[in-house]
């Protein structure tokens, strides 16, 4: 890329205390971080993550960065620095570029993380956003998938469903929610729903060595299911797009059967946060019905 | 990507003491350094920086991860953790990425660097790869390329043009040349060569607030820019091949005047080091010839 769009980045990422050396050198020199670091890459491509024939490339640039913070998110990590890689489209390169710019940075700048570098290149083909993200451990540690124990209770919050109505562009990556439920409460496993509820509550209990439990009928269906439901006249439930769409970003956690009754109870956030079944000695992922039977739930999603 | 090869290369992936919990989770959980951290991002791209029709896949993925430890090296870093993202052409998709990490893992065994984690995408555009790589600083600091002072002699290591020819692909990292230069000697400022020495010269020179002077006739040309030249047939000699080439990843160092003559005396590297010229106050890329007359050089080498 130009040097000019270089100079223009610089000139637009803000300082950061922890940042000693930014945008332009071979490589970014960052503080010592008091705390163990917490680091996640995510890529987004044209055709499967989005169509920018259809959608402002602010949005597009913003979404990158979003998907990352989730993932510290659910990490439960203070988001410290990103890195962003772009592959451009040569046909109007610099334009694209600076949209998507124009849609990364005040989402940064929100969440008070710095942009401390990353690689600029034009070429043939579509476009492709590689963005890294590096956090930082709490007090409190960091979040695991693996750390769920037979019993727990799994909580979820927001709504669930019909992502690709938009909110897969303009979602709220759980940031201050995952570290106020770090400071406050007992949480023993997290992950985030980016590849559907039923999918990514499986692993979560997989990387535990538990099975797990949903009460279908408890899960929090989003006003964006149903209009999808209702849009796509495929014969797919509200409930079912809500187990099994992806990108609603949302956190699913568990934790012991007191404290997940205490963290409903208190309902600290400021978007709910809903007890939807148990992990479970044993394996696989299963649903149980108002009477309390209890069959198999396809852990379905969306597979990369 | 199928999780039957996320599986695969988590079990590729070696244990390293400093990655608490690596490929697998939301996010990685590296130990909190000792020291600053030095983080690195490149992005490679299919027609741009290789024809996967014209070489080996393991080059490719070899080359995605060498070229981030060039900048390391040029930091002068210890390597800590790397993430790799892909972008695979849907068709044949597994069998390209168990070659690119098949190309990639040995050189991340050589130099210690932990593989820690990724994302694996397939699409239906051309194959790019996005590394991030994370090193530490040593106890003498990383190296900067504003660190230069008017009167620091310029000095690089190994030879220089032809890379195309494969070495481009095929180079050597210099990160334990870096290391042990960092550990004995007093460097000023540095850069890894990545889009030719002349233009790489200058961006050093222009970051340090100086000008730079080559001597051109003490520019190591390799034996690759010569066979170039006589292959292109442009009129093109090895030595603007030397200056001009990108991709040969050498270091480029500044040192003043006496450190300098001592490191060119000790020849501590198994590549020699070079005095090839030197900082000046004021600005802009120069040549001197051997009578010593002064000209301007033209800072050209590979754009992005």
């Amino acid at each position: 890329m130009e040097q000019s769009f270089i100079d223009w980045l610089r000139n637009r990422a803000t300082d950061s205390p922890g940042v000693k050396l930014g945008i332009g050198d071979d490589a970014a020199i960052l503080a010592r971080p008091a705390r163990d670091l917490v680091v996640t890459t995510d890529l987004l491509t044209e055709g499967v993550d989005f169509r920018l024939a259809e959608c402002d490339a602010r949005r597009v640039g913003r979404k990158a960065l979003a998907v990352n913070l989730s993932d510290l998110a659910a990490m439960a990590a203070v988001p410290r620095a990103a890195f962003v890689s772009l592959a451009l489209p040569r046909e109007g390169a610099a334009e694209l570029a600076e949209a998507l710019y124009e849609g990364l940075l005040p989402l940064a700048e929100q969440y008070a993380i710095a942009l401390a570098g990353g690689d600029t290149n034009t070429w043939e083909g579509g476009l492709v956003l590689s963005v890294t993200a590096i956090g930082e451990a709490t007090e409190q540690g960091p979040w695991r998938r693996g750390g769920g124990r037979p019993g727990d209770r799994i909580l979820a919050t927001g709504q669930f469903g019909g992502s690709l109505l938009g909110r897969h562009f303009d979602f709220e990556p759980r940031v201050a929610e995952a570290l106020l439920l770090n400071r406050r409460y007992r949480i023993n496993a997290a992950i985030d729903v980016s590849d559907g509820l039923a999918l990514d509550v499986s692993r979560l209990a997989a990387e535990s060595g538990c099975g797990a439990v949903l009460r279908p009928y408890d899960v929090p269906v989003s006003d964006a299911a149903y209009e999808f439901a209702r849009q796509r006249e495929g014969g797919v439930t509200p409930l079912q797009h809500a187990l099994c769409d992806g990108e609603d970003f949302e956190l699913v956690l568990t934790a012991p059967t007191e404290e997940a009754a205490r963290l409903v109870g208190d309902q600290p956030l400021d978007v709910p946060i809903t007890d939807i079944g148990e992990l479970i000695a044993g394996t696989g992922l299963w649903q149980v019905d108002a009477q309390g039977v209890r069959t198999p739930l396809e852990a379905r999603g969306y597979q990369h």
